[in-house]
C-alpha cells in the first residue's frame, strides 16, 4: 500500500499546522492551524469574514492546494487539540473536503465555536466525537485511527495513530510527557510502547522545545510553584489579580483552587477566559463548576465596580493579558480604563512566560512598567512549556523506534536540535530523517 | 548607645562576608568568610597554609584591619549557616578575636572542621551552640543576641539579630522566604514582623538576587521538579547519576529519597559530599541516616567498581562536580577516568543551576561536552536559588519597618535593583539607605 | 568659597539631565533636560501644552524644586548640547529663572525651536551664543565659565567648565574621545590635560557607557563603515533608503556625500531631519548646503511620487525612522503607505543601533519585518556610540585628576561600571567619589 | 556527463572541510582541514603522531572512506587557503590520493609546513601554484579548473571553480565581500557575474555567519577601527601588547604600521606568528619585510627582557593568545610568568572577536581577569569577520544564479538562516536546495 505523507503548513513556523496521510486511497487530515502572528502584524485585520486565499497568501493559513496532488478520498479531518495553531483554519478549510471533523470533546466543542464565529464560508461536516484510548476505521482497507492521550497545555489533546498494513503513522504533535498532568490521565507511555513493538513507519514529531535541552517538567511542577506563590500572600489583604493562558484548563483550575484556599474567590474575566472554561464547565471535566465567568467588556467592567466596592482582599480575578496585549484586560487594568484600582502593593500574578519574539516582549514590557507605575508587584515565570525537550524527544524514539521521522511545529533553525538528536540516535537526514518545508509530500512507501 | 557597622567584606562581592556591629562597648561580628574564585584563578594554591595577609592582599579573606577602629570588645563571632562565603576565613581570623564563636549545631560543626584543616593558625575561640529562636546576652548593657530561623539551601541558617536600645539590628544573610523548605521549620516571618513592630535600627540585607525579579520559589518546587524527573526515569535499567551541592542536604535528602522510591540505592560519593551528610546524619536532623557515603579517591573507586559490578541499574550515585570542576568526580566520570562506565542513554542530573561566571559555564560545558561523548543524557537546572530575589525584598522591608537599610552579599550593579526598590519604598539613598564599600565604618546612632 | 553641587535630574536614568552648581553666591545650571520615555509610555500625550509640575509628576522633566535649597543667584543655563534629554525641558523651566541661556550657535538655535513650540510657557530669558574655547565671567568673585571643545553624536557640543577659586568644576556630559570627528574639531585633550594640572575639584561624568568595556570608536570608524556599505551597493540600481538620528548631522553629512559618491541624489525627508539638518546649514557648518529636505507629510509624499517616477535607482532618500516607531516615515514605508514601493533586493541602511530597551526592539523588529514582507534587504547597526566607554572613563580621570567625580547620566546600576575603574584608581565611594541620586545637594567646600 | 558532489566533512561542523566533486571520470578534492575543537577537548593529545582512523574517530578529520564510492580518478587537491580547517589534514589523508596539491604560493607554503610537521604518514603529492586569475585543465574531457580571487581573513584566498560541459560548479568557502582587503585584491565579482552569466550547475556556500543580518564590513573597517585605537594610545609612554589571530596576514601589517606611525618598534612574538608572517615575508607579498619575528620560547623570553631594559614605551610586542589559550604568550604574561611586566595603566589590544564557544569565553575571560589584575587596559573586538553574512550571500546568489546551492560550513541550525534566504529567492529545498550531512553524495546530473 502506498503511504505519503503531505507536510502542508507548520513545517516553516510555529503555527498553521496542517499535515496529509494518505494509505492507500485513502487519507486523513490532521490539524488545520492558524499562524495569528502572520494577522497581527497588520492594523486591525478581521479574519472572519476573510477569503481563505487571502489568509493563505499572508501565511496565515496552510496553503492546502499540495491537496490535489494526493490521489484519494479526504475520510477525516482530526484536530489532535484545541489550540488555534491546530484549529484555526478549520473554518476557512474544511468545508472543501466531504469529511467528517473526529476530535475529543473538549477540542470539537471549540472547533464548534470557530465554525459558528466563522462568517465568510459554511461548513457541514460531520462533527464526531471520539475520545482518548478509541479507534475508528478508516476507509475499507483495514486502516484504522487511534487516539492515544497525551498530555499538553490544553485537556484532551491526543496523539493520533494512523494504523496501515506498513506500520503505523504517528502524528506527534503536541505534548510534553507528564506523569502527573492535574486534569486527565498521564501520558500513555505504555500505549506508544507498544505500538513501537508493533512497528511503527512514521512519527512526526512536535519539535517547537527541540533546542531546549533536558526535559519539560510535569503541570504539578507549575502547579506546585503556583501554589508557593499564592499561599505566600497568603497575608495580604490588597488586591491580587493573575493571568494565564485561557486555553489551559488545568492552571486555571489550579489559580481557582488556590484562591479559595488562601480565602478569596476566584473569577474569570475576559472573552477567552469565558470560552475556554465556559467550554470546560460545559463538558463536565474535572473543573470548578462553580466559578463565576464574565465575558463581555461592559459585564467586566461592573464585576470589576462590584469587586471594589465588596473590598478587592475578597476577590482573585483572573484575567485575560499575560503576553501585555495591548487590549486585553490586564493591560486595561494597568493602563487604570477599568474600574479596579491597583495600589501599592498590590500582586500581579503572570501564570505564563512571554512567548519569546520582540513584539511580544515589548508589550510585555509596558505592560509591567504601567503595572508598575501603579504600585503593583508583579510575579512572573509561573509556568512550564506545553512541549517536548530533546530527553523527551530521546524518550519518544526509544519508545516508538520508528522506521521514518518528520521532525514538524519548527522552521529549519528550529529542527535543528531534533536532527542532532535524531542522527545520534542512527537516524540519517534524506533517508529515514525528513527535514522539509510546507507543501512537500513524503512518499514512504 | 553609639551604633556603629563596620562593612568589612563581601559588600563589593558575593563572598568572604564580614560584618561588625558595635553597639556601645560591645562588638560583635558577623560572618567570616571566604572569596573562592580568587584564589581558584591562580594556579595550584593551597589556603590551608597561607598567612592571612596574603589572602586579605588576594582578596579571598575580609580586611579585618578596619576593627581597629571600633572601639570597644568583641563579644561573638556569629556565622550564620556554613557556606565558605561566611565561614571559611574563621581560621585565619578568628584567632585574633577574644571571643567565642556562637552558631547553630550544624554551623558549628562545619566550623570545627575548617578549624581542623587549617595548618598556619591555631585558634582556642570558645565555640557555643545556639538554635533558632534562642537568644544570649552581649556584654553588660541591655544587648541580647537573638537567632532568627530563617530558610537557605542549607540547613539551620539564622538571621542574627543585635536587639539594642536603640532598636534592632537585623542581619539579613543569606535567606530565601521559604514556607515549605522540605527540612527545618518554614521562614520566621512571625517573628520578623514582631520585631519590626518592637523597632528595627537597622537591616542589612542579602542582595545577591537584588536583580531579580519576581519571587524565589520554596524547596517545595525544586523537590517535585526533582521527583517528577527522577519518577520520568522510573522505567530506566542503566544508570542514573545524580550531583548537586553537597552542602544542600535537602536536596541531597530528596534524592537520597526519590532514588529509594523509584527502587536504586543511593550513594553519596566525594569528599564534600562526605563532610556535609556526614555531619547532618551525626547531628541527626531529618536526615536519611542510612546512606552510604564515600569520601576518599580510592574508595569512591572501589565503590564505584562494586557499582559496575552489581549493576548500574540498582544504584543513583550523588557525586560532586555540578559546576564541572575539572577535578570533581563527575568531570572524572565524564573523561572516563573511573571504574564507572556512562553508556548510551545512562541520565545525569543536574540538580544545580550554573553559577554564571564564564568560567564556571567554560567548565560546565566542557564536562556536559564530554558526559554527551560518553552517550550520556544531561537533566540540569532542577533547582532554586537560595536567595531572596526582589519580592522577598519588598516583604522583608514591609515587615520590618527598619530606619535604616545596608544592602550586602554583591557589588555595587548588583545592590542597584534593591536601591530601586527601597527608594520606591521612600527610602533615601545616602540618608537611610546606605549603600556601602568593604572597609567602611557606618554610624546610626 | 562654598561649593555645593545639586544632582536635579539625570542621576536615575538617561533622560532629563539637570545639575546646578553654586560657587559662593552664583549659581550656573548645566542642561536642563526631557525624558521622553516617560512621555511615550501612555498614550498620545501632547507635551507642548502640558505644565511643568504634571511633567515633573510623569517623571519627563527634572524636579527642580531642590532650587530653592540653594543660596545664591542663578547667573546663567548652559545646555551643552542640542538633544532633547539636555534641552527638551528648557521651555517648561526656564522662564523660572531670571539668567541668560548660554550655548553654542547650533544648540542655541535648537533651543530657540523648542521655546517657539511651547504653548503653555513663555520664557523672556537672553540667548547668548558662545563657541567652545572661550569663556565668560559669572558673577563679581572670580568665576569663569569656559567652554571646552568635546565630541559627540551631535555637532557643537560642549563641555562647561566652571574655574572657581577652589578649583574648576568640570561638567563632562555627553562625550565621546574623537579625534578625526568628520565634522568639527577633534576633542580638546589638550586643554583637559592644562586643566587637570591647574586643579580639577570635581568632575561629573557621562555614565551611560560606563559598563561597556574597551573604547568607543571615533565616527571615522562609523563612516567608514558606512562609506563600505554603501559603495558595495553602488552597482544596484533600485531602491535605497538609509535612515539615521536626524540630529547626527556628520552622519547624515557622510550619507548625503556618498550617496552623491555612488551617483544618487540625497534628499532629507522628515520633520526632525529637517530639523537639525536645516539649522546645521543655516548656521553655514561644514555640511551640504544644496542637499534638499522636506518636512511636512504632503511635501513628503508628493516628493516620494516624484522619486517613483523619475527612478528610485537615482535617489537615497534619509528618512526617519531609525527605532521603527510606528508613525515615522520608514514604518509608513514598510507598511506600503507611502507613494514610494518597496521591491525584491532593494536595500534598506540602518545607520543607528536600537536603543536597548523591549519597546524599542519590539517596534524595530516589527518595522524589520514589513520592510522584509516588501522584499527589501536590511543592512542595520552601521554606528558608533557617541559616549565613552570604560577607557575613555580611564583616559579622563588620568587627564583631570580630579579631588572629586560625580557620576552621571545613568541610574545606580548604570554607575557601577564606573564606581568599578574609579574606585581602582584609588577614589573611595562616599568619600571623593559621589554616587547620587535627582535632588541631592553635595557640598564639595 | 555525470556530476557528483561528496559532502565529505564540515557539513555539520565549521571545522574539517572536505569536498570531492566527480565529473564524469575526473575528480577533484576541495579542502581537507582540521576540526581543532574535537583535538583540544581532550587533555594532551599530540595529532602529529597519531593515525587517520584514530582522528576521524574522533571527529577530528573528515572521513574520506566515502570517496570509495565515487567512480572516477582524484586529479587534485585544492586547499583553498591556509587555515587549519582547510589544510589541517592534508598531512594525514593527501598520501592516499594519487594526485597534485594545487594552491596559491601562501596557501602551499603553509601546506608544506604541515606535511614537514608530520611524523606518521610521508607524503609524495606534487605540489603546484597556481594563483587566482589562472586556470589548470583536469583529465581529458574538456574540464578546467579555476581560481578566482576571493577575500577572506587570510591573504590569497581563492575560490576553485570547476567548469564542466553542464555548468560550472563554485566552490565558494571561505570568503568576505571586500571591495578594499588592505592587502591583495578586491573579491572579483566581475568574474562570479561572469561565470554567473555562462552559467553555474552548483555553489557551495560558507554559511558559517548565515545567521547574521546585514553585510560583513570590509577589513578596512577593521583597519580604521584599529588605527584609531592606536592612535588614541600615542601619548601613552608605558606598555602596549597586542594579539590577533596570527594568520590574519593583513591585520598583522596593520598593527605593525601603526605602531610604527605612533613610534613604537613593532615585535612579532610566538610560533605560529613568526609561521605565518614569516611565510607572508618570504613569498614576498605586500608586508613588512623588516619586522622582527621570534617564535622560540626561550627566544621570546630573551626579547621580553631586552624591550623591559629599553623601555616597554618604545615597543609594540605583537602576541599569540587572542583567544585566553592557558599556554599562549599573552597568558603567560598576564599570569606574570614571562620577563614582561604590566604595569597600572598599560594597554593590551585584542584585534580578535572570542569564537563564541562557552570554553573560549571560559578561557578569554580569565586571561582578561588576570590582565586586570596587573593593572592592564583592555581593548577588545578590534575586528571583523572573514565571513559573509547574510546580505553578501544575497549578493552572491544575484551573481551565480546557481541551479543548484549547497549550503557548507555549519551545521544544519548554522545553515537555516541561509535556507530562509535561498527560499526567499525561489529555491526549494530538497529538490535544488541540498541541505545534506557529512559522508552524502548528491547527484546533480
Amino acid at each position: 500500500m502506498d503511504i505519503e505523507i503531505a507536510t502542508i503548513g507548520g513545517y516553516e513556523e510555529v503555527g498553521r499546522q496542517m499535515t496529509a496521510v494518505r494509505a492507500g486511497n485513502d487519507i486523513v487530515i490532521f490539524d488545520m492551524g492558524l499562524n495569528l502572528s502572520k494577522v497581527l502584524i497588520h492594523d486591525n485585520i478581521q479574519t472572519e469574514g476573510m477569503h481563505s486565499l487571502d489568509l493563505i497568501d499572508m501565511g496565515a493559513i496552510p496553503d492546502d492546494r499540495v491537496m490535489s496532488d494526493l490521489e484519494g478520498d479526504v475520510r477525516a479531518i482530526v484536530p489532535t487539540h484545541g489550540h488555534l495553531d491546530h484549529i484555526g483554519a478549520i473554518s476557512k478549510l474544511a468545508h472543501r473536503y466531504d469529511a467528517p471533523i473526529v476530535a475529543t470533546p473538549f477540542t470539537l466543542e471549540l472547533v464548534k465555536g470557530e465554525l459558528e464565529d466563522e462568517n465568510k464560508f459554511g461548513s457541514d461536516n460531520e462533527l464526531i466525537q471520539m475520545d482518548a484510548g478509541e479507534t475508528m476505521t478508516i476507509g475499507d482497507h483495514g486502516i484504522e485511527l487511534e487516539f492515544v492521550n497525551v498530555t499538553h497545555s490544553i485537556i484532551q489533546a491526543i496523539n493520533p495513530v494512523l494504523h496501515t498494513p506498513e506500520g503505523a503513522i504517528v502524528y506527534g504533535l503536541d505534548k510534553r510527557m507528564d506523569h502527573t498532568p492535574v486534569i486527565g490521565d498521564p501520558i500513555d507511555m505504555k500505549r506508544f510502547r507498544e505500538i513501537g513493538r508493533e512497528g511503527v513507519l512514521c512519527y512526526i514529531e512536535d519539535c517547537t522545545n527541540a533546542n531546549k535541552k533536558g526535559r519539560t517538567p510535569s503541570e504539578s511542577v507549575a502547579r506546585e510553584h503556583l501554589r508557593d506563590t499564592l499561599y505566600s500572600m497568603e497575608d495580604y489583604d490588597g488586591g491580587i489579580v493573575a493571568t494565564t493562558f485561557s486555553s489551559h484548563i488545568a492552571r486555571v483550575k489550579s489559580l481557582i483552587e488556590f484562591a479559595r484556599e488562601i480565602g478569596r474567590q476566584p473569577i474569570l474575566l475576559g472573552r477567552s477566559m469565558e470560552t475556554y472554561s465556559g467550554t470546560a464547565k460545559r463538558l463536565g471535566v474535572d473543573f470548578p463548576s462553580d466559578v463565576q465567568m464574565v465575558g463581555y467588556r461592559r459585564s467586566i467592567d461592573q464585576t470589576l465596580e462590584r469587586i471594589m466596592n465588596d473590598g478587592k482582599g475578597n476577590f482573585l480575578p483572573v484575567v485575560t493579558g499575560h503576553q501585555g496585549e495591548p487590549r486585553a484586560l490586564l493591560t486595561r487594568m494597568a493602563r487604570g480604563e477599568t474600574p479596579y484600582d491597583l495600589n501599592d502593593g498590590d500582586k500581579v500574578v503572570f501564570s505564563a512566560r512571554v512567548i519569546p519574539e520582540p513584539t511580544n516582549e515589548g508589550q510585555r514590557y509596558q505592560a509591567e512598567k504601567l503595572l508598575g507605575m501603579q504600585g503593583a508587584r508583579v510575579y512572573s515565570d509561573i509556568h512550564v512549556s506545553g512541549h517536548l525537550n530533546q530527553e523527551g524527544h530521546y524518550t519518544m524514539l526509544d519508545a516508538l523506534q520508528p522506521q521514518h521521522v518528520i521532525p514538524a511545529h519548527q522552521d529549519l533553525g528550529g529542527f535543528s536540535g531534533y536532527v542532532d538528536l535524531a542522527s545520534n540516535q542512527g537516524y540519517t537526514l534524506g533517508r529515514d530523517l525528513h527535514t522539509t518545508t510546507n507543501g512537500n509530500i513524503i512518499q514512504l512507501v
